[in-house]
């Protein structure tokens, strides 16, 4: 360790946070659920310390002039903490993702493999206003058997504070130390903890696109998480009207503001004439502003005009791109030209235009007849989402506690040596799969 | 595209590339192998003047005074060349590693989820002066559905011309584009490629520590490889002697420039005192040159004193750094904290002491009584190897076809939407794996 490294007391943090963890990979599921389930008791016993920490939080940010949706975000109500609670619980009966035997092989006699999951190490969260984040971050990364370093939002610095207090001391009579879960709460502590790839095994960053790509710019530490969620809806020429309005409308105003929301809603140029009159009708019922190419005005006159800079951007609002396509593959360029590869819908009649469409856009996730905003750990079944990703390599989508493990290989022999597999009187090799 | 791009001819390949891949991605197993038999045929039609190129390469690596290892790796000869051929064939019998349903799930009637393996896209691979590696890696592109954009060694420029030429006339009458296999010749173009991170998904280096240190730190595209490999064999006092020394010579000494030979050997002091003298002299038979710590010297008194730097030296070379520990804690923390994670090895007959250790030190494989030099995708029986990742998350360690491919979620509905899941009369998922 170098003098410099001594210097920073967030290397000490990470350290403890790492020693902890080793041993945290290695506890039984029992042991992992039993610290899980004094964790729900701890934050229950000091509800009034965390309601009351939040007023404080609140005050301080109401003082402070904070916007409204971030208020909203940053105030814990008793109501919200019992679900939070609530959740932790749920983690603890979601399924072990560790020690999963996933590879079982003879490769000699005597000689076995075996390739099984295992916890990633140390987590580096960072998370906006959401005070309840942390009770779920840590009950998730108890479940997986990892550390975690917590970096919340400084408006919710008392919450967050009162709520990592009460975990600790929840875990101190279980069998995961309490340095498992660690809290910092200043920003040059944010960039520090990017630096720290060598204790720091993934970073998951909870906040605006913005920042998402600082974070994905400013470290080596692989990041779960997107910066962009630019998705579209593409009306093929068979499509179903109908469904297609409901898809749409469901797509973009749901919940405008989600990454799964659409931003661009190409058409069919056969079917526009009659259908976006449809769609601009429902859609301006819910006041979605349209904006649309040049062959789009021309059929729905008084919307503004879609420029290249429009292709490009994540509305997350009530705004929507509209441009006429000559064909599927039109759409398919377009959608894995502009697209941030996260989730593409096509609505059609025509099973071979959905085949060709789910084969070749290229997104985490490829729909057809449905609606986008379906992306989602918990829709797809996960039990619990600790991201979503649109990078190309796996983990790729929504992203449940799989996300937070990875696996090693372990080799048991009696004094086998490579030697004995080469040269002129190599023995062979027996690859058999057990099990 | 920006005027910038355009500027770029290095782009309008990638884009090449690209779109020749996106067609391969969703051909045929079928198909696939039909273009992998004719790359194996076009390449026997052209051994002549694959041999000649190779040569030239030769004559003029010679006349610049190319070092003996490297002139001997830039060497193919029929010999090499017909193996080479052979390597083409035998990926084509591999199990084809795309179009696998990973999950199966219906998430309401009529709402149907499945995850389905897929290629990457694009690769970018760096090699060095081994021309037949070009071979090895478009067959294994091909059979996994990637595009590949190729950068051979200047040594090798000539031969790696002819066969790309030749696999791209194979390709010629198949499905398969000869766009989706692209050579780059110039150092510049390297650097270029690292900045593709839109139309490259994955970059796999082959060649010197630094050179895969240098690509990591140049690019945002992933890289699959590993910048170090200090491996260590730790020798517990309850491990049997004669095995410890043969699985010691073996992974130092079978081939010292390997990434999974190891470093440094950690011997308990219990049993220092008689195991020491007794490796001390069969390693000095392989002529390894051996560094102990100050107790190490106490008992091997002729060997030179090993400092800080060499824990955490890659020799690659005959020479071995020892170390005396008082537990297999003390190891392990030596491992975890010098190791490059990538193999680890304990020699014991305490069960229990092995499986702590497996489980305790962190480091993409972890062996107990056999020789580290296991460590490699054919000898795990994968068929193929793409390269060995010391990354914690996955691929890790070895790493065969499976890391060139990724999945994608495939919804398919009938109109579904997210409104009626959500609010007041929210209709439940019913999360049901189906086959």
């Amino acid at each position: 360790m170098t003098s410099l490294e001594i210097a920073s007391p967030l290397i000490a943090i990470a350290q403890k946070t790492r020693a902890a963890a080793s041993k945290l990979a290695v506890l039984s599921t029992e042991a992992k659920n039993q610290a899980i389930e004094a964790i729900a008791q701890a934050l229950e016993s000091a509800t009034d310390d965390i309601l009351k920490a939040n007023l404080a939080d609140c005050e301080v940010a109401t003082a402070d002039g904070i916007a409204k949706p971030l208020y909203k975000r940053l105030q814990l109500d008793a109501h919200k903490l019992r679900d939070a609670i609530a959740g932790v619980r749920d983690v603890g009966k979601l399924a072990d993702p560790v020690g999963k035997v996933q590879i079982h092989r003879e490769i000699d006699t005597g000689l076995i493999l075996k390739r099984i999951s295992c916890p990633l190490g140390v987590l580096g969260i960072i998370f906006e206003a959401r005070p309840e984040a942390a009770i779920q971050i840590v009950s998730l990364a108890i479940k997986s058997g990892n550390g975690v370093i917590l970096k919340g939002g400084k408006e919710a610095i008392r919450s967050c504070e009162v709520i990592v207090k009460a975990i600790k001391q929840g875990l101190a009579d279980t069998a995961v130390n309490p340095d498992a879960v660690q809290l910092l709460t200043t920003r040059e502590e944010t960039l520090e903890l990017l630096n720290l790839d060598k204790y720091v095994d993934l970073i998951i960053p909870r906040g605006s696109n913005a920042f998402v790509r600082f974070v994905q710019d400013n470290t080596r530490i692989p990041v779960l998480g997107h910066a962009d969620g630019i998705c579209h809806i593409y009306i093929d020429r068979a499509g179903e009207l109908e469904k297609a309005v409901n898809i749409t409308v469901d797509a973009k105003t749901q919940y405008p503001a989600a990454c799964n929301a659409i931003e661009t809603l190409l058409v069919h140029a056969d079917i526009a004439g009659e259908f976006l009159p449809k769609i601009a009708t429902a859609l301006q019922a819910h006041h979605v502003e349209l904006r649309g190419d040049e062959r789009s005005i021309k059929i729905l006159h008084q919307i503004t005009n879609a420029t290249e800079q429009d292709w490009e951007t994540e509305y997350s609002d009530l705004i929507l791109a509209i441009k006429i396509v000559d064909s599927l593959e039109d759409a398919i360029a377009h959608i894995n030209e502009y697209g941030s590869r996260h989730t593409e819908a096509i609505v059609t009649e025509d099973l071979a235009a959905a085949e060709t469409f789910l084969g070749l856009v290229n997104a985490a996730g490829v729909y057809h007849n449905c609606s986008t905003r379906f992306a989602d750990g918990f829709r797809y079944g996960f039990g619990a989402e600790v991201g979503i990703s649109t990078q190309q390599m796996p983990p790729r989508g929504p992203v449940g506690l799989e996300g937070l493990i990875t696996y090693k290989y372990q080799m048991t022999g009696d004094g086998h040596i490579v030697t004995t597999y080469t040269g002129a009187n190599a023995k062979s090799f027996t690859h058999r799969d057990l099990d």
